[in-house]
């Protein structure tokens, strides 16, 4: 029985920035082997950043990142690190004949072990996701081997994400060959309530494979998505041995202590996938040595965030991975007084620094004075940088030049608003973050170019009762990397009073829509459980409420495409993950 | 030798309107009856139309599919219409166990023979298409079989689409199995230059089949996509037979003379398919007699269009029907006198009528008198209704609160007209037509919110130089269901002048664009045939304007997203077919 000690590189690359990722694999492989790691090991595609869609379809891509990945295999052997052998991702192609529904270039999702200088081996993910998120058919041919390196007498499989998901495949694989570790490099974006179903399923492959198990998973933001890291590793009967922590990069060590010794020839072997596939394992040997006997590390075993901590933990790295990478320096926004906005600027601060963050405050005519003392308030706590722009004079310029009534004039307001914001942004080189929240975007109870108009909507994804609870858990918590030092950011009145757009005279939301703890609970049950209207019924809901409400939310499908992207939390977030035709005239309550 | 007569039904179905769909295919099957068919072939999920999206993952979706379709059998039986053959396509599902990949409810891009009342048989689409607009993977599973039903005494297979495009499956099977003709229901979408490719893939497969092919096309506008119809007919030889008119609905009627007679055994059989895949071939009889000698209709052959024809009648047909199927009884656009909105204005009479149309002028400081005066002009020409609404003191009112200058002023102005125009939208319901072309799109030359806000972008696709041909195109030239009457409709001062966007004292585009002509060459080059920067300047593009170009269209990718759906009529069209992450660091140029 043999020791190994593994480190498993949770971290951040940006997608396209193959220079960046490649210097910061040389700087965590330094770190590995200072730390005395006999293999290091890195996520999906993190030499291109994940997901790249299209990029991944230009040749001129997939031979950067080959390139990039053999330059630096001969960096880590020139500075010293060539010793110690690295797992990591990146994209490479099959070399296959072009053919009708193949994607252009044959792209793999590829995984390579480097050592001495080289690329040793490479393999490929073989089950492609193309649910939710995912789009992995429109971008890669399936990859059909299983590498299983010897290091120090120990026999690692390589197996990339999506095949721990799908029965089959390599991992399928790897109990009939027989290894004493699997390594997984892993790109699988945060979804609330995912992390138990993570550990469960490494557990159950451990236990398939019997062997232990490396999950090593991406952390940060990247457009919609955010990767919560919260990288595991299991031992052969599936008990939890290390877990990293989430939302943060982090290097995790793990000692292993008794993991079998192999003696198998090398050689490629042909098995029987169990999906229709034969996968080729090909054995090779790193070391055949056991390592001399160490005293291993203490295990470590990241906390667990409570529910609330976790979403606005992932909104706050979602913020900032959006701003930075970008190449943003600074946000704005427009600050009503209302929870939504003052949610929106506290994850802002949080994210970049309430010095990097502006708000606006843009009364109008139906402003109350509540409202404005509330968004005041917010400034005075964060040490935002604030600005009052009245409306009035801009709306009234408007209505010299157009008649317009009701809804419309409503609108007006809030386009001015947004075109403040705009200008603002286009002239101070700020983003943009729209605050409105997934309760209103379901339902269209927002203004096309008004209250929808920027860059980034942290909110996107957030019920409005879940704003609340946010609000409270903030006032109430800190957390790790947060870089707001308020006590009790928000100003309670926001979070207790009754909401209100305030575009017309004694508007409450309420006018237009359901209580929120009834409406969310539906929108729940629609949206994210795909349930039809009799079963909405036989489920509790009003039937005169789910008539109008799912009316609502078809409707509404044309503002929601043109909302900006925001960070992903639920399986459906109205963002790349749910589409309906515009010109649709299914109507769900005939159905 | 046998005859027979097939109506194919080249029809404008609405996605999800399944009462109006199965309305139409009882009078369209009326109509086959009338003129003596021995059978009706309508398009791919023709009941729920194409394509459906999200909607197929809903249970009580696929339930009314399926209800529909049995109704529809047993109504066109109760309307007198049973003993004539019907093959419909609509959505079923497979009934298979769940799992992790598989699209949620299992559902099949599906087939069906209706025949005296009943379903008598169910196919479903094999290959499924995962490229380009297509998402299938994502929404269906695999079919596995190949009907083949005898019609007096002809043998007559059913495949779906895709199925004709791919290697292997069912279609290959159609060959071993034998047919005397194969009918394909389809929903392909329109593409320059795509005819002839369809017609040499029903040559290439009615040969390897060794029988006639009879391929049926939708036609009409959905969203991004327009399909042309163009439903064809090729002999057992490939040599084609009949065709259909490009967009617009016709029901062709084609005879054939002998066609083989078969006697083959009635049971099902399982084939190799080629793919990997078995195939199961169920053979069945509706009625083995010939049909009486009949003296058969001269075949008709629809003239060709022209490229500018084609194109032009595209995007007529998408307005026509974007307005139409989301509700809409009137558009509303700004007429600046240049030529993106004066082609855009023209498109939109055609689609709806000159009386349906609302321009409204709307001169700045900055604009010029011809401009005015081009406008002026085309209302006259066109019979639109026009109105003036000048920004002047609007942006004045802006620019009294926050100080723009530069682009922010820029900016500003064509915001407050899109302001104007979303305001009086909302006040009297029309429909928002924005008028940027492809040219402007993807270099980003275009105002976020300003230019680019609205519900439908007519011209979205079309690049500035063809923006020019078109217009030309339409004053020498009408078409079949054009609404505008207009000799000339588009002044020739708007087609020749320089283009300007009118935003500062004597600007033009080629201020900061290099000319269209040479644009549009270097744009092709990069965005349609995804050639890298060296391939770029290999081919003969200035390596300065490669770099500048290039990395003005990948940073554009934002305000792409924000764009408004517009008519496909390349491979890519910024739509749903090209997809680059927002974050992306990537550039071409050091690549």
């Amino acid at each position: 029985m043999a020791q190994l000690r593994i480190a498993l590189a949770q971290t951040n690359p940006t997608v396209g920035d193959l220079a960046a990722n490649a210097d910061r694999l040389i700087a965590w492989t330094r770190d590995a082997a200072e730390r005395e790691a006999h293999l290091a090991v890195f996520t999906e595609m993190f030499l291109t950043g994940y997901p790249v869609e299209d990029l991944v379809l230009r040749t001129s891509f997939v031979d950067a990142s080959i390139r990039t990945l053999e330059e630096v295999a001969r960096r880590l052997e020139r500075e010293g690190l060539g010793e110690l052998p690295v797992v990591v991702g990146y994209v490479d192609r099959a070399g296959l004949a072009p053919r009708v529904g193949q994607p252009k270039g044959a792209p793999l999702d590829a995984a390579a072990l480097l050592h001495r200088g080289e690329v040793v081996t490479r393999t490929a993910k073989h089950h492609l996701p193309n649910y939710g998120v995912f789009d992995e058919y429109r971008y890669f041919v399936r990859g059909d081997r299983l590498p299983i390196f010897r290091l120090h007498g120990v026999d690692v499989a390589i197996a990339v994400c999506e095949d721990l998901w799908q029965e089959g495949g390599p991992v399928s694989v790897v109990g009939q060959a027989g290894a004493g570790l699997l390594v997984a490099p892993n790109a699988s974006p945060y979804e609330k309530d995912k992390d138990d179903v993570r550990l469960e399923l490494c557990a159950r492959r451990a236990r398939e494979a019997g062997c232990a198990l490396a999950y090593v998973n991406q952390v940060g933001g990247q457009d919609e998505l955010v990767f919560d890291g919260d990288t595991v590793v299991v031992d052969g009967s599936g008990e939890l041995v290390a877990r990293a922590a989430k939302f943060e990069e982090e290097l995790l060590i793990v000692d292993f202590d008794g993991l079998p010794e192999s003696a198998a020839e090398p050689g490629t072997y042909p098995y029987d996938a169990g999906d229709g596939s034969t996968i080729t394992v090909e054995r090779l040997v790193l070391s055949s040595e056991p390592v001399a006997p160490y005293e291993p590390l203490p295990a470590r075993v990241a906390e667990s965030l409570d529910p609330s901590a976790e979403v606005y933990s992932a909104l706050v790295l979602a913020v900032r991975d959006y701003v930075v990478k970008n190449g943003f320096e600074s946000v704005i926004l427009g600050l009503s007084g209302g929870i939504d906005s003052a949610l929106t600027a506290t994850i802002a601060s949080d994210a970049i620094g309430p010095e990097r963050v502006n708000v606006v405050l843009m009364p109008s005519r139906y402003s109350s004075d509540h409202s404005v003392g509330d968004a005041e308030e917010l400034v005075r706590r964060q040490g935002v940088t604030a600005r009052v722009v009245p409306i009035a004079e801009i709306v009234n310029a408007y209505e010299k030049e157009i008649e317009l009534s009701g809804l419309a004039a409503e609108n007006l307001q809030a386009r001015v608003r947004g075109m403040i914001l705009m200008g603002l942004s286009n002239e101070h080189g700020h983003l943009v973050l729209t605050t409105g929240n997934k309760s209103e975007l379901a339902t269209g109870y927002s203004t096309l170019y008004g209250d929808s108009a920027g860059g980034f909507a942290p909110i996107k994804d957030v019920p409005k009762t879940m704003v609340w609870e946010l609000a409270r858990w903030r006032n109430d918590h800190s957390g790790p990397g947060f870089l707001l030092q308020a006590e009790r950011p928000i100003p309670e009145s926001s979070i207790v009073k009754e909401p209100s757009a305030e575009l017309r005279p004694d508007q409450r939301d309420t006018d237009s829509l359901p209580p929120y703890e009834v409406l969310d609970r539906l929108l729940d049950d629609y949206v994210e459980k795909d349930m039809g209207s009799r079963e909405l019924i036989a489920a509790g809901h009003d039937p005169a409420l789910v008539t109008r409400v799912i009316r609502l939310v078809d409707l509404a499908e044309y503002k929601r495409r043109q909302y900006p992207p925001g960070p992903k939390i639920t399986p459906k977030n109205f963002g790349r993950d749910r589409r309906l035709p515009i010109t649709n005239r299914w109507r769900e309550t005939t159905g």
